[in-house]
């Protein structure tokens, strides 16, 4: 298509996308800070057009309930969430220059610059096509490559690190730094082992200082809080899904790739909570036609990138796909961003091999988009099982659990506690109800543990989590025993299924599919973002600057603004090619001229960005075609077939 | 109206929002943070219409430049700004219990526990009803009046301090505990002098910790830092407008008031930038019509409340309100917050008292609504100066102002320095550039002082910012010189108009305004919130839940779904006027019923909330009468008046 026009010039694109403000680095008057960017007017219309456009597809198409929960969150909840102790990365510190490496990426670079220098020297030509895209995004640490031969066993082993970076913990790193001498490689100065960075802002809640805090590294937690009071929303109807759109926080050691790794993001967010018996979905058949390009696990583990594409039907009854619900919000994910600007010939479903796998994650497949900076993660769907729930109820001994009736009673065989109510009370007294709580909370497995001791011992010692001392119960306070009941009610802990999307990933990822230069003019970039959410639709142009074409353009604007069309007036002196040009660089989808016949008959002229095709019709038949193509999904030859083809009178339309 | 149906409970209308999931306290199952609170779906929903309808209102409508900033902002911009020294609150500990009390609040409320006491041992009733209804608000620290009789003098000084307690600063509220022995009330405990609590909550930025960082207390700052991008994507254009919604935050010593005073809070801003000469607008005769109600600070300053009525027109022509663009943005408030449920009968504008202003302000004018809590602020429209960009330019050495050319050209005369720039790079070597910025960013006057110096000393020593020791320059190196010059440029710092709106403070609020019960049935609560900002705008119910009627329940829903139209379906057992009553609570303004008779003719009852008015016709003339109600302003009877009247078959509806 269009795109095709030109060979990508990241370059071209940087420049556009700074000269007309989509995005720039934050209090940039004050240096500033690496990982934090502002959005300017265009940007930020067309990060709100994204959104709009999700919560149509996905919130109110699917009646999924939103929620906005805080970005502060206590310790306690990220404690047990495991994001205290595992949401981090291992950095190594040169102690004389204070310089702050991530371990995992010095090894991979150093290493790679090593086999560089080997391969040089051995007189095999490196092919700068050849080398990974991804890498190019980074700021290189290892300026220079030195043309050393190394052994072919260290050869070997090398590769063979590089083929498992991801899965190193960080004393195995540290290893590596000491076995192969990684030192500073720009001043060649020795490193600290490395230590673990927990990549959360922490922040302290209150005027004591005592209350310890962070800031979100996911809107997912709040969700999963509110459990019950949303099933209690939906009438107890299970599946449902809850969604959440705001920002959340990852404190990078060291922020690269603009856009693409920062330490405040947008983020929109599904949990869809699901019966573990049962993954089927009831809309699945509307997508089970939809193709797609999958990078199974096992094909990334031989060593290959090789796609498989398949529908999301066959990828689900192969087995590809682990169920239903998984294929369809992968296809549902899909949809969506085709709809907002993604080429589908960029975006593929890669699945994550079992090390690289989040601490929460039984199954996960990111939807990657291809970059110059090579192929980015920009939405995960992951299965999170009944991780989440598990643990905070766990914590807090509060159910998080569906209940629901079964069509016929069964019986069953447990273990069940029974407690003495009357000596419990004297007993405990204010610590009764807690202690009570506890123990009605066991499950069976941990029941049957204390069961043997209680009758072994003739009693049991326990450690309450809220209580400061431990509990001795004898067999007066409490009894452990099995008994038969029919039970009318099953409860579970629902299975979790989360799209999860970066939104400003995404948003930088359609400007590197949609920037293109006009054929022969390098500097005619044009962005085609699709009309729906192009941050402006229509820019009103008035041939000349004459005051007697003003009382046309307010007319039309008026007409415009009651219409709900985002639009700009550009009234300057610039000739109208170089106003075009300019608007085609914000990607703004049609242009109306006004003219002097306009004046005579209410007669204006269309423009369309990418084919710079015009057509003639009178304002309220323009407005309406524009209408129908923005938000309805027509084409432009469908929408203006009833209107008069032009030929423009100057050569710069 | 309806709402004066019966006299409003608070009690009820908080079963009501907690039931119905509008919000909670977040981590509620933690135990909660007091101070944060989450949006459940009927609240998100909520406050995502009123932020659709705020940027319609005032972004699109005004062609305002929406950014979005981030929330994370480095230590020295908030010092600049000022936040780091002023933006704090005074208070005590109790060292012996850790309890904090906020200095003027504990002040406030022990002087008026005594007062009343004295009250009491004279013989004068006390009517709750004279007491400050704001007041009530707070959870009371002073459980315990005692009633002792004061000294006629004592009294007298009580009252003077509690009229003046906002004005006081932390040493003085510090005298004032001393000198009437104010202690712990609980307790009777001593309490430590007042310290000054800094509001803002603080992190680290980066891997080093050495980088200190704040969230930010208001969007303000990003769009000021923005300033000269913006003018530039607005080709140079004056005035104009920048505008931002987002969270902001504020470590509060102990929140209270439910949603009124939180640590986490929605934000939408507005930063007016205007040449300071000329501060009217070129839509104000759209506006002057207004009628607003106005409590200025002259009557606040008598002791009274009095508000005076009056056209924002007549206001700015008395000089009540500063300027047209001040008054412009007044009336446009009011617009908004009537548009989207609040009862305009409790609303006022009220002028800040000279003693009450943010660090940053000239002039302020709040919009307070009143409610069960007392009158709220909820909207601020401040005169913010030039001051922002005045200190951000001095401190970043970036000019941050407009340049306009001048009608004809002027001759003026004004002090120059020169720059031997030959002797400057080898003196100063890497430095010279800073030292050049920082001598060309002097003002007019602080070259008058450095001429001066240089005329007698033969040099001058200056400390440039950024540089660690003092400059000296000697007038082989600069010379300081009066010069005429025609000008054809006129630079100016612009000033600042500042509407900004606290959403959760207006959400509240609304709630109040349009809370109540069907007569004669307390438990039967409406929320008779404007069908344009209604979380859900229909309820669509099948009379009885027999599969007979589900495709017709189909047929509907994707119809709706097709318009955009959120709805919801209610096809459980329960009765159609349980069903009703539930959707009253949520303030679903519209509903939908499905019966025998409809599968037949298409036809189905629409049944308004506020009036249980119900009219019959087919669905999709229901469907367009929805919308256009919902939409387009238009009234109940206008757009139902080509349906037809419906009698209820039932009692319940």
């Amino acid at each position: 298509m269009s795109t095709a026009a030109a060979p990508f010039n990241r370059e071209a694109l940087e420049q556009v996308l700074k000269r007309r403000f989509f995005f720039a680095p934050a209090f940039e008057i004050y240096g500033g800070v690496s990982g934090l960017y502002d959005y300017g007017p265009p940007g930020c219309a067309l990060q709100a057009n994204i959104i709009d456009t999700w919560r149509k597809h996905f919130i109110l198409e699917e009646d999924m309930l939103e929620v906005d929960c805080t970005l502060l969150t206590p310790h306690e909840v990220l404690k047990t969430s495991g994001h205290v102790d595992k949401f981090a990365d291992w950095m190594c510190k040169d102690l004389k220059t204070g310089e702050i490496f991530r371990a995992d990426h010095l090894v991979e670079e150093v290493l790679e610059a090593r086999l560089k220098g080997d391969k040089a020297a051995r007189g095999i030509a490196v092919e700068e096509e050849e080398e990974d895209a991804d890498k190019k995004k980074r700021k290189k640490k290892v300026k220079e490559i030195k043309n050393v031969k190394l052994d072919d066993e260290v050869v070997k082993e090398y590769e063979n690190i590089l083929a498992q970076i991801d899965g190193y913990s960080g004393p195995q790193l540290g290893e590596l730094i000491t076995k192969y001498e990684i030192n500073n490689p720009a001043t060649n100065g020795k490193l600290e082992p490395p230590v673990e960075f927990n990549l959360m802002f922490e922040t302290a809640i209150g005027p004591s200082g005592q209350s310890k805090g962070y800031l979100r590294p996911e809107t997912a937690q709040g969700q999963f809080l509110n459990f019950s009071k949303l099933l209690d929303f939906n009438n107890e109807k299970m599946p449902f899904a809850s969604a959440s759109i705001g920002k959340s926080f990852r404190n990078e050691i060291a922020p690269r790739g603009g856009l693409l790794r920062v330490r405040e993001f947008l983020m929109a967010e599904i949990e869809h909570f699901i019966d573990p018996d049962n993954k089927s979905h009831s809309r699945f058949s509307e997508v089970e036609h939809v193709k797609l390009r999958f990078l199974p696990k096992e094909v990334q583990e031989s060593g290959s990138t090789q796609l498989i594409e398949k529908t999301v039907g066959e990828a689900v009854k192969t087995g590809l796909v682990d169920n239903e619900t998984l294929g369809y919000f992968i296809a549902r994910i899909y949809l969506f961003l085709t709809k907002i600007g993604v080429d589908s010939e960029r975006l593929r479903f890669r699945q994550h091999m079992s090390n690289e796998m989040a601490h929460y994650a039984a199954d996960c497949w990111d939807a990657e988009l291809q970059t110059s900076y090579g192929w980015i993660e920009c939405v995960g769907c992951a299965d999170r099982s009944a991780y989440d729930l598990s643990v905070h109820s766990a914590r807090t001994n509060e159910k998080l659990v569906v209940r629901q009736a079964l069509p016929e009673p069964v019986t069953v065989e447990k273990l069940e506690i029974e407690i003495s109510k009357k000596k419990f009370g004297p007993k405990f007294r204010k610590d009764a109800g807690t202690i009570e709580k506890w123990l009605l909370a066991r499950t069976e497995c941990e029941l049957e543990d204390l069961g043997k001791e209680l009758k072994e011992n003739g009693k049991i010692v326990v450690q309450v989590d809220s209580l400061p001392e431990k509990t001795e119960l004898d067999t007066d306070l409490i009894k452990i025993e099995k008994v038969t009941r029919t039970e009318h009610i099953r409860e579970f802990t629902p299975n979790v299924i989360e799209p999860s999307f970066g939104i400003g990933r995404i948003l930088y990822s359609i400007f590197e599919h949609q920037f293109w230069t006009r054929p022969g003019d390098a500097d005619r970039g044009v962005l085609s973002l699709p009309p729906l959410v192009a941050p402006t639709k229509v820019l009103l142009v008035p041939l000349s600057s004459t005051a007697e074409l003003q009382p046309m353009v307010k007319k039309v604007s008026s007409y415009l603004r009651k219409q709900q069309v985002p639009f700009k007036v550009d009234d300057s002196s610039a000739s109208i090619g170089k106003r075009y040009a300019r608007n085609d660089e914000l990607g703004t989808p049609f242009g109306i001229t006004i003219d002097f016949e306009s004046i005579k008959d209410d007669s204006v002229t269309l423009r369309e960005r990418d084919s710079t095709k015009q057509v003639r019709g009178s304002f309220e038949d323009i407005i309406k075609a524009i209408k129908e193509i923005t938000y309805n999904g027509v084409s432009w030859a469908e929408g203006t077939s009833h209107l008069t083809p032009f030929e423009s009178q100057s050569n710069d339309a």
